[in-house]
């Protein structure tokens, strides 16, 4: 508003100047003006950059509070850290290199147990790793005299650090241990080159894997025990999360077509939560990533098998992918006859309600880790929806090339132009019984996790509310009515 | 290969046991070449591994032999800092702090000449202001007196690292500042904790800044003079090959399922190229997000617009939903008769030709970053295309639902079968179109990319080869035999 503001009055200015009565009686005055002008402008956009940017800043935090936690957690740990530099008797008991400890705190600690773990472990047996290693390069550098001494240290930091950096290209190291050949190479170089100098060289390497560890347990400590935030967790919200958003989003785009509800700016929104499911690869990639180092929590085990988890999210991609299409289909140039649209739309809006009552029971089911005994019913009602959409295409063209013709020639014209005018209507309804079919591939994805870590029985309750079963009626009726319109063509 | 023959071993052993003429004699030899077996498979096992290991690290090495070069300039880069323990007066010169150096070295090197400079300026920048205000902080708890002073210390500690931690969480700071909010904190919380202990702070805070400023210079260098590998070119490159990707893949699964020449393993490889689009996300934003540290280099100016890369990247995914749907609609369970398939199998492979032909036309003009003439005659031809396609859609129902009917109920019953039949192929055909629309949109993006970094002028060449103009003749045959085919039927 105050860049609008500031725009409007450079505008004014400039209006004014080409007005042109008094330019010559005011040069001066008008370029103080103009440069006022962009003075204030300059601070009015500052003002509402710095203003917009505590706004977004606001809705981070407001939209999961558990990272202002973690802010007071990570502030916490540091403080706690700092006590090593407070208190003499630990300050001396770990011989002055408490500052590693401090370094440790600030590069390990992530936001989820699991990244925490992964960089804690990662670092700790990296350390371990390259000190052996430095002190027997050492040992072997200080055997070869005083001249080949750096040459023996110089040629091994080359050849390690090729090696570990090369190995951070490799698919298999770099999801795991990308962090701890960094480190591997960073305390190598520095326990080897320091060796050169340093004398009390095991002494050295020995204080600085102690304050690491010292900074990891803490670290691993308050992660795990204050307000935890476990990736596995966020993985599990954000599968069955996306789940409900393909369902909405389906069912909102399919609503939006056939009830032309344009004027309602809500069901937009959540019909493009579509967009959301395509674009999460890379999230739910990483929180798998970390989620297998988390020890066992909640309901999630040992060795739990969140690569499962991955493989549900790709199919719920491929899926989002139809609904994709089946957006663009909808929104194609080739305007589909209302009476058509109405004619297919009770098929096609049925087997929509199937569907998503089968991704949310299926999202409901998940989320609470426990078999649905729903599901197998769901399934087959959608299978009879595809039928009954596979019926009512089939006599589609019965109802739509055999008008009562007038005369032979506008007939046959009629016909032409139907089917393409048809086409979109036609793929839509293709589409959907694609993202059907997907959608048991979904099904079949969820059962092999609830396979592999025992989800609990179902509870006996009653079907979902959502289900359409008393819709069928009016449903009935509307089909009717779209028949006698066609008819009537 | 090693673990089948342990496999087939187990199994022959099995096999000689269950025949069981000779089990009471060898129970203990029975067990002994057990554990053989078994520690034999263990070690086969492991040596499959390890060799698998070493293939994959081999293939990572040929696939892009810049990474290689890239572990060998680490290694020097390395080698060369750590003479500043090796020579004396150089050591002497920093005052005993040229650990810092190695560290930025190891911690600041990454791949690309864009990461590292995003990285070196991020430490650089937070180091130096962490360090001041450090020095503020300390000289503040200084006037406070000895009980204080931890006080003072430690509550600005809480209170930079809990504002920093949740800074890392705003996108805006994520993408661009990361890595210098966890300097900042770590910086400061070193330094303010040190001066507590030390007394020569300023001296160390400028120790600490002038050794990360000659590590980062050195990685600067070696990053950008030699064999530089910049994110801004892997970005247009990967821009430019999905484009083919894009091509290649339609172009096969439409070939594919029209000629179902299935014998060829090629082209099913080739087709699934629109997986990459899809899946290109992130690694397209994190080179994006590097490449605008880049300086100028080549044909890349200073402030080059990389986020118009990311638009033309989020076109190509939606056209390559929509590849991903048609491939669905060409593995449809429905059998599309083939004389129906052979009807359409001319205009659709027409239209998908020209489609890949702009794709390829784009890529090459992009890739050449020159502007393309003959752009606007491919996407005529292309659009002329389409219309053909409706063309032959329009004819379609004419064509299929007029055979000359034996008796009445039969046609009816023919017609009824013949429209479900034909829903893949009327489905492939409405997708082929969003397409090749969804590509005018890529046209429009990469257009926008010439305007804004202004494009070379066109040369004057000839048209791409690939062009049907002459496969017109053979196809007009083709259609004619499918339209005797179908009044045949």
């Amino acid at each position: 508003m105050a860049n609008e503001k500031g725009a409007t009055c450079g505008l004014e200015w400039r209006l004014t100047v080409e007005g042109g009565s008094s330019s010559e009686l005011l040069p001066e005055s008008g370029l103080l003006y103009r440069v006022w002008l962009g003075i204030f402008g300059l601070i009015l956009g500052l003002k509402l950059k710095v203003w917009k940017f505590f706004e977004n800043a606001w809705r981070v935090g407001v939209d999961d509070p558990r990272r202002v936690i973690h802010c007071f957690k990570v502030g916490i740990s540091l403080t706690v850290v700092s006590l090593f530099y407070y208190v003499r008797p630990l300050y001396d008991g770990v011989g002055g290199t408490a500052m590693w400890a401090v370094m440790t705190v600030v590069v390990i600690y992530e936001y989820t147990v699991g990244a925490t773990v992964y960089k804690a472990l990662n670092r700790g047996i990296a350390t371990l790793l390259a000190g052996c290693l430095a002190v027997g390069v050492h040992s072997l550098a200080n055997h070869s005299g005083d001249k080949a001494e750096p040459i023996v240290v110089g040629f091994s930091v080359f050849l390690l650090a090729s090696v570990a950096t090369f190995s951070r290209f490799i698919p298999s190291v770099k999801t795991q241990f990308d962090y701890g050949a960094m480190i591997f190479i960073l305390t190598f170089s520095l326990v080897t080159v320091s060796g050169y100098r340093v004398d009390k060289l095991v002494d050295m390497a020995h204080q600085r894997f102690s304050t690491i560890a010292i900074g990891s347990s803490l670290c691993l400590l308050v992660s795990m025990l204050v307000f935890p935030v476990w990736a596995g967790d966020d993985l599990h919200l954000v599968i069955t999360r996306n789940m409900e958003k393909l369902a909405n989003s389906l069912d909102g785009c399919v609503a939006e077509y056939f009830n032309n509800s344009g004027s309602n700016e809500e069901p937009c929104q959540k019909s493009l939560g579509y967009i959301c499911v395509l674009n999460s690869k890379a999230a739910e990639e990483s929180l798998a990533n970390f989620a297998r180092w988390e020890p066992a929590h909640g309901h999630f085990g040992f060795r739990y098998p969140w690569q499962q988890y991955l493989k549900i999210g790709t199919t719920m991609r491929y899926c989002a992918c139809c609904v994709e299409a089946l957006n663009a289909s909808f929104n194609s140039e080739i305007k589909v006859p209302e009476c058509m649209k109405k004619y297919l739309s009770n098929a096609c809006m049925r087997l929509t309600s199937h569907s998503t009552n089968v991704l949310k029971e299926l999202a409901e089911s998940t989320k609470a880790m426990r078999k649905s005994s729903n599901t197998v019913i769901l399934i087959e009602e959608m299978n009879s929806a595809i039928e009954d959409l596979h019926n009512a295409l089939k006599s589609l063209p019965h109802q739509v090339m055999q008008p009562p013709p007038p005369s032979p020639i506008e007939a046959t014209e009629k016909k032409k132009l139907l089917l393409l005018e048809v086409m979109p209507l036609v793929t839509a309804a293709s589409l959907l019984i694609e993202i059907a079919s997907r959608i048991e591939e979904i099904v079949d994805e969820v059962d092999e996790l609830a396979g592999l870590v025992d989800f609990r029985p179902a509870m006996d309750k009653k079907p979902n509310q959502n289900q359409p079963t008393n819709k069928t009626h009016p449903e009935d009726q509307g089909q009717q009515d779209a028949m006698q319109t066609l008819q009537r063509i």
